[in-house]
């Protein structure tokens, strides 16, 4: 039976790789008046609801959408959080 | 004493504002044969290490830089996760 899956998504450059929007921020707040901000990093936030056979079949779908869409392994990283969906959904099962 | 923080901010966008980002990454994975994917939301992800003088203090300066310049408070929410970082640094104390 398909259950119906929410996923949380973080895509974070690699710390080894210079983030120039992440400057700019931190530059953009520092002349703003905050002196105290050490560090700032910018990624990508993707939330996706999708079907799936199980949580196992999600995962190893969401792995594959973020290494060939919404994530570059050369100098990105990501991390996937996985929730079911209460099942309140019964369609096409 | 100064106290280190590190920040995980989630910026995104209101349920009721149309995300073409979002659209556009949902027709991609269309296209590429995921036809299970139902929604796609993209937001910003944002991490801030600044120091403070208490978690209160961290806070509230993070709402305000979230309002004053990470979000835009008509169409978009915005999320402050803090965590205080390891009292390993003395600097300044």
């Amino acid at each position: 039976m398909a259950q119906q899956y929410f996923a949380q998504i973080y895509v974070t450059l690699r710390p080894s790789v210079l983030d120039p929007q992440g400057t700019a921020v931190q530059s953009g707040l520092k002349h703003m008046g905050y002196d105290n901000v050490e560090q700032v990093r910018i990624g990508k936030y993707v939330e996706i609801t999708l079907t799936a056979e199980s949580s196992e079949d999600a995962k190893s779908q969401l792995d594959l959408i973020c290494d060939q869409l919404l994530a570059n392994p050369v100098i990105e990283n990501y991390r996937i959080d996985l929730k079911e969906l209460s099942t309140s959904m019964n369609i096409g099962s």
